[in-house]
C-alpha cells in the first residue's frame, strides 16, 4: 500500500479561469503524499465524427490520451454543469477515448468526480450524468462521499485559489476516500 | 392551421452516412404537406469556451445558428446514443445555442426527438438526456409517441434511404404529432 | 380562456408536516381565479404486483382516482426528493395510475412538478426524473420555469404556511404560466 | 479467497410469474459454489412516510431487512422497468432502507444489478436509474457487463425457469464477475 498512485485529472472546462480547474490545481497540496497527479488536456480533441477513424482505430491524438489514462491508477474529473447536464466539450472527449479496439481508454480504469457551480447545485445534476456515462465505459466509479461546491465565487479567489478552509478540508478528506477507492481496482487486475 | 410551418432539424452525427442523417433527410416526403424542413449544421463550432464570448455574447457563427432557430416554428433533432448518452458533439452545439442575451436560441422553442441505432435499444437513453436537457433550456418536447429505431442498418440502405415500410408509416404518423405539438407554441406567442 | 381549469394535485410525500403538503396548499390562494384545485390522496394504495390486476384492469381505489385525473385539467405534482430520486410510493402511484386499459390516467394530460426540501438542492434530481416518467406516460410536463424550495424549514412555519414572500410571489408567477400551459393542452383534444 | 460469499438478493416485482424472480432463482444454480444466496422479500413494507419513524428510527420490519443486508457481503438486485424507470415499489423498499442512524442499510454494501423485460429493451432505462440512487446510498454498484434480459417470454418458461442457454452462460460468466467484485469491499473495511 506504500506505493505511489499516479492520477490523471481531467478539467471538464475550458475557461483559463474555470473554477473546476481551480479544484484540480488544488488536488496536489491537499491528497496524501502517496497521490501523484497530471493533468490532461482535451481541448484540442475535435468534434467525433466515426469518418476521422481508420479502420475502427482513432486518430493519434486520441490514442496518445488513451494510453496516458491506461498508464495511471486512476482518473478523477473536475466537471462543472451546463444546462444541468455534461459539457458538450467533456463528453466529446470522453466519447473519443472510449473508441478503438479494446480496450478503450477507460476499461476499467478507477474514477472520481468532482464539481463547482456559482450558485447553490454544484453540479449534482451533471455529476449524475456524468457517473452513468462511466458506467457505461466500465470505469468504476467511487459513489460517496459527492464533492459538490456550490457558490464556488465565494470559495475560489480572483488567482484561481481555492481559499475556503473547510471546503480545502473535505477535499482532503475525500481524496484519502479517492486513494482508497483507486487501491481496490489495482492496474495489475485489469484485462 | 393551414399556413405551413417552418422546422429546423438537427442531425446528432456528422458521419457521412449516419443512419441519423438518413431520418433526418426521409422526414420532407414523410410529413404532411404543411410542414417544411431546413436542416441546420453545427460540425463547425468549436468546443464551448466561456473565454470565447465577448460581453456575454457568444461568437458570431452561433448567433447565426440561434437566429435561424428562432425564426423556425419548431426544432427536430435525431440523435444517435453514444456511451449511452448524447453525442457530446451534439450537446456542445446545444451549449453554444443556450448562451448569449435572453432569449436565447431554443428558448420557448418546441422540440421533437428521434434517433436510429445499430442495436435494439434504439437511442432510447440518449433521447431521455436529451429531453432533460431541452426541459432546462425551456424547449417543450413532445413526450409522446417516441421513435426509437433499432438495428438501423436494416433499415437504411446502402444509399442512406429509410426503405423499412413500417418504420416510414410509424414516423409519417408520428409527423402528423409533431405538426400538433409545434402549433400549440405558436411563435407569435414567445416572450 | 375565461373558463375555470379544474387542478388535480398531488403531493408526493406521506407526513402530516411535509413541506410539499404545504406547496400544495398554499396553490389555492397564490393561483389566478381561474384555477380550481382538488388535492388527490393516494397513500391508500398497496404497493403495485400484477397479480392484483384483473383481465388487465387495476382495482377500483385505482380506477377512480384514473377517472378523477381524466376528469381534471390538469395535474399538479409537489414532490420531495428521496435518494436523489422520486419517493418510491409517490412511484408506486404512477406505476398504478398508468395501467388498465388506454388511455391510462395521465396520458395527454398536462403536468407541472415543483418541490421543497431542507438543504440547497431542492429536489431538482427529483423533478428530473420525474419529468423523465411524465414523458413516458405522455403527461407533456411544463419545462419552466423550475420551482426549487430549497432552505424549506426557514420558508415554510411550524403550521405548514409557505410564509416566505418571495418564494410566494415566484409560485403566484408561476401559476400564470401553469394556467397558460394547461390550457395548451385543452382536455376536448384528447383522444 | 476460498471462503464463501453470502449475498442477498431482491426481487423488483411482487408478480408470482415475474421474470425477475425467475433471474434471482436461477442464480445459485450459475454461481461459482463460493457464492451463498439468500433471497430478501419486501413486499410487506408499508409506503414510507416519516411519521412511522420514532425517534429518527425505522418500524422493526425495517430494521430486520437493514441487518440482514448489513450482515451479507453484497446485494444482487433484479429489476423490472417500470414507466422507463424503477417499480415504485423497489423504490419504496430502499427509501426505508435508506433510513435510521448511520450506517443505513447499503452503506457501503457492494451491489450488482440485472433485469429481465419481455420487448427489446431489456430494463436498461430502470438500471440506469437504480444505478444512480444505489450510488446515492455508498452502496458500490458493478459498473459492467451490464446484464439485459429482453423478449424475457422466449428465454423463460411457464414454470419460471430460466431456459435460454446463451443467456445462461452469460448470467454464469456475469456471476463471476460479480464476486470478484463483491470481494473488493470486503465487510471487514465498512466503517
Amino acid at each position: 500500500m506504500s506505493e505511489n498512485l499516479h492520477l490523471v485529472t481531467l478539467c471538464g472546462s475550458l475557461r483559463a479561469a474555470s473554477y473546476n480547474r481551480a479544484l484540480v490545481q488544488a488536488l496536489p497540496e491537499l491528497a496524501p503524499a502517496t497521490l501523484k497527479f497530471e493533468e490532461l488536456e482535451w481541448g484540442h480533441l475535435p468534434i467525433y465524427n466515426g469518418d476521422l477513424e481508420q479502420d475502427g482505430m482513432p486518430p493519434k491524438i486520441v490514442r496518445e490520451l488513451q494510453e496516458r489514462i491506461r498508464a495511471s491508477d486512476g482518473v478523477i474529473i473536475a466537471t462543472p454543469e451546463y444546462n444541468h447536464s455534461v459539457p458538450g466539450g467533456l463528453k466529446n472527449a470522453l466519447d473519443w477515448l472510449s473508441r478503438g479496439p479494446a480496450p478503450h481508454g477507460f476499461f476499467q480504469v478507477p474514477t472520481a468526480i468532482l464539481g463547482a457551480s456559482d450558485g447553490t447545485i454544484g453540479t449534482t445534476r451533471a455529476q449524475a450524468i456524468l457517473r452513468q456515462i462511466l458506467a457505461t465505459l466500465n470505469a468504476p466509479t467511487m459513489p460517496s462521499p459527492q464533492v459538490l461546491v456550490a457558490n464556488a465565487n465565494t470559495r475560489i479567489d480572483e488567482h484561481g485559489v481555492l481559499t475556503h478552509e473547510s471546503t480545502r478540508s473535505f477535499i482532503a478528506t475525500w481524496l484519502v476516500e479517492v486513494e482508497r477507492w483507486m487501491r481496490r481496482f489495482p492496474r495489475s487486475e485489469r484485462s
